[in-house]
């Protein structure tokens, strides 16, 4: 069966209300993203395919969560590879709206997320997490997923839409998903595209420098000097123009005292980069579970 | 059959499951409510009942509503009476959850609707239809109505409910219900058990003063002007302390020109009053509707 390609959330709906009257055990998993996919998506996609009997993708760039200087118009779009995609991954419905199928008047509800958004990238994109926290609401209401998936590439879109899903009562199972890096280490996202060359090669000393922080948080680091570490790894690269090199609690996101050694914690901490490489902004993260690693 | 109370969110979700699993026609009708029922909550009641297969109550006092300085604490309750007033309206289900259940950790997630609560209880509450907006979001959420019907003495919540359902997506139908008034005229509300005999005497020049709206608007009279007559009128009572008497474009609750003359306008407009008798704020209006009254 090939899959279903809608452009309407009127469509949408009746289709989805038929997969669910045609079987009542019929359950919806259900990954959001914003196009030009790539093998982290598909690995959303197959996660999906295998908890649920119907999956399905949106692509919508999402003009809510660009800032006015980012890269909302170059973002990059491909329609019939993303169909592709889809295709082979399972998928059954693929939903592209238009801006004016989401947005047909202006937008006047805003859902915003407090403290989880306060640092990282809620700080170096103002108004950024309410733009995504809005349209996950839309989607999940026009949608009624049972599950929904998400790359932890994007660690704090993950905390956010996990913390509003709780807040407003939404029925919906959020389910992250890991890192997917190309061979040489590069975490993968739509935005690569973007980047030239030495760039590219340059780019890699993030991953290599989170695959350090075990073995630094080992030889007992307190917090502010494994972020000196890191910043000073990837200040090597001469490309490289650090956004942010942050450390919080995963999943809440506050703030770990600076003065801390974080060996023997005993909650998740996430450490997260955000770095510029030309006019290319990439994020990277490492989540490190205390509990699991036995510490 | 008598009416099932339920004071969890699991239990509610798993009794209209069942209601639905029963029979895929299911219409499920809702009332969110304050409690402290009076004939107004009874008339969306009986309402609901007449064009859903379930009813369901809920009986909460949100707290995200109420600002620092008014009366959360001594807003008036009484589960019995309320539980026996929901019986005799038919009611399925009342849904009476606690604070706890409600908030059960710090909610760091907020629902703001723009420009729509810019005006009246908006400018007057800070807060409020946020508190407003978030909390009836979770209750959708959680109960996923069909229809929800509302009072429209509280017609600026109506304005806000209806666009945050409009923009977020949420599958319900807004069903706005018209004020219910006592025979001598005063509008119903839970809070006029607060008035003294002599407050509640004279607050009945809120509706005596909306009362005269169409014929002062039939006389010519521009938007500042029908301000100024009810401000006059409502003055006239020594225990009236006026808080607003507003004149807005409706349901959009934009502003109209001070000095544009009401007759002949081609869309709905509401005048609202917002009066404090002694510690007591009531709150009234009258919607003209320009085209139904065919000028």
């Amino acid at each position: 069966m090939t899959v279903q390609i809608i452009r309407t959330i009127k469509e949408l709906r009746l289709a989805i209300a038929a997969y669910r009257a045609d079987n009542a055990k019929t359950t919806v998993g259900y990954v959001p993203t914003m196009g030009y996919l790539h093998e982290g998506h598909a690995s959303l996609l197959r996660q999906s395919k295998s908890e649920n009997s119907v999956t399905i993708l949106s692509i919508f760039v999402n003009p809510l969560q660009f800032g006015p200087q980012e890269d909302l118009d170059k973002y990059p779009r491909d329609e019939q590879r993303d169909t592709s995609i889809a295709e082979q991954a399972g998928v059954d419905i693929v939903f592209m709206p238009s801006v004016q199928e989401m947005y047909p008047s202006s937008m006047l509800t805003n859902i915003s997320v407090a403290e989880v958004t306060a640092g990282l990238c809620g700080f170096s994109r103002p108004g950024h997490f309410d733009g995504v926290a809005t349209v996950i609401a839309k989607l999940f209401n026009i949608i009624r997923p049972d599950r929904a998936y998400f790359g932890l590439k994007d660690a704090q879109q993950v905390a956010v839409v996990t913390q509003m899903v709780h807040d407003l009562n939404i029925p919906v199972e959020i389910v992250p998903c890991p890192i997917v890096r190309e061979v040489d280490g590069l975490a993968l996202s739509s935005r690569n595209v973007y980047l030239q060359e030495q760039e590219r090669q340059q780019a890699l000393i993030l991953n290599q420098s989170l695959m350090q922080v075990s073995s630094y948080i080992q030889a007992g680091l307190t917090t502010e000097q494994l972020i000196d570490k890191l910043k000073e790894s990837i200040g090597q690269k001469p490309l490289a123009n650090i956004d942010y090199v942050e450390i919080v609690a995963y999943p809440s996101m506050t703030m770990i005292d600076p003065k801390q050694i974080l060996k023997g914690q005993n909650s998740s901490i996430l450490v997260a980069v955000a770095v510029k490489f030309g006019k290319t902004r990439l994020i990277d993260n490492v989540l490190v579970n205390f509990s699991e690693a036995g510490e």
